[in-house]
């Protein structure tokens, strides 16, 4: 398979999904609670992950889709190509500030991530990646991520992480972010991961994320030199929902030793 | 004085200086830091804040100006009209993002804000209000802020104020954070100030503000039925660095009464 024609189609894909979003912003749309208050599904999730489901299955029959709110299929290995796409990342965001919400897609062919998307909607920014190819934003190449110091980074971190929780050392990470220049939080994992590619945050790390949340920016970290993993610095398994780490290549391990593993 | 002339005015102003900002970003800029390592200037603030200075003593010589970096008058009281300017708010944003930073204007008229600006360089929006006349996100009014429920809102606190601090009381606002949908962190008082004028948060608070920082946006709030003060829901004191809290009415006096103050 050309996978310059495949990033081609699944550009088109992105942006048409995210064009039917927007459309949805004027109409009244139903809120469910998942797993917890802060844990929310609309109508709008399931409607977008079905168009993906769909349009994958006419336009690339032989592939298979692993999206967040399940109407894809039960995936338990990764031979072949798979598409693993969630349709909102920032749910609560689509809901409170209809902005600040991605679009993200990672295709992998047995296992090996071979094409990264993160969409913001609402400013149409679209950041891609094709494996050995480069990442880029809206077509134009991004540049490797150059070296930056602890003391000058900013860090993607939500406040929930520095307080007592049962994932992680809340202590640690207090330490951490009176070290570094500043942290922030976006409440979009994608978004906080094309921000790191990027280089306008130097690192952001998660505690419960699953492959839909970043299978895509895996595939664009690699593009720019950006390390990513679970907290011990391991490959991210796409199988699990676990913690999550990516940083400039500058701070990772330093990152991981210090502030994130007991 | 006419404001609504005033309001053209200043409106014109501010794009400018948004423009001169945007235009030096191509530049090399020269980091200064003023009080800590996170605490920075770039010589674009302080050529942002003296085009306000040279514009406003030229086409408003009986008005002062009060800026973050110094340039303007040195303001010990708040007669006649006063111009409160943060020619960069959000200057780390700025700095390591080239986005997500804010021009911001209070024009007050014996101590009393007459017109209010935040204007976000990067995606041109600019919300606005006149006293009693309401407020506008790019000429279009706002609406008044509806009720939210604690458990349905999104709070603006940086990470900061949940690890110990000397400013508050930190176990409280790890309460906070677990009541509430979700926290986000922007890096900008007036950013966020704008997102919760807007409805996009529903709180923010922090710890060490100054007039610049809040001046315009109290304006604004006042005219969607925000409420804003310090911590004890005290009305802020523009002469004096000090926390800072802005809400939707649901929230205020619980958020202060339960979270805020010892």
């Amino acid at each position: 398979m050309n996978h310059q024609l495949l990033d081609e189609a699944a550009q088109k894909l992105i942006r048409q999904a995210g064009e039917r979003i927007k459309d949805s912003l004027h109409k009244q749309m139903t809120v469910t609670e998942k797993t917890s208050s802060s844990d929310l599904v609309t109508n709008i999730d399931i409607e977008t992950e079905q168009f993906f489901v769909d349009q994958v299955s006419k336009q690339f029959p032989e592939h298979r889709l692993l999206g967040e709110e399940g109407s894809g299929d039960v995936i338990t290995s990764f031979d072949g190509y798979v598409w693993i796409v969630d349709p909102i990342d920032g749910t609560t965001n689509f809901i409170n500030q209809q902005r600040n919400f991605c679009i993200t897609v990672g295709i992998y062919k047995d296992g090996i991530g071979e094409l990264g998307y993160i969409y913001q909607v609402m400013t149409g920014e679209m950041i891609s990646a094709i494996r050995g190819q480069g990442a880029f934003q809206n077509g134009v190449k991004l540049h490797p991520l150059t070296p930056v110091a602890f003391e000058d980074s900013l860090i993607g971190v939500n406040a929930s992480w520095v307080a007592p929780n049962r994932h992680i050392d809340h202590e640690r990470v207090a330490r951490l972010i009176k070290r570094v220049r500043g942290t922030r939080s976006y409440g979009s994992a994608a978004l906080e991961i094309s921000y790191v590619v990027t280089g306008r945050l130097d690192a952001y790390f998660s505690m419960r994320l699953s492959a839909w949340d970043v299978a895509g920016g895996m595939v664009i970290a690699n593009e720019v030199g950006a390390l990513s993993g679970t907290l011990g610095g391991a490959p991210f398994d796409l199988l699990k929902k676990q913690p999550f780490v990516i940083a400039n290549p500058a701070l990772f391990e330093e990152l991981i030793k210090d502030y994130l593993v007991k």
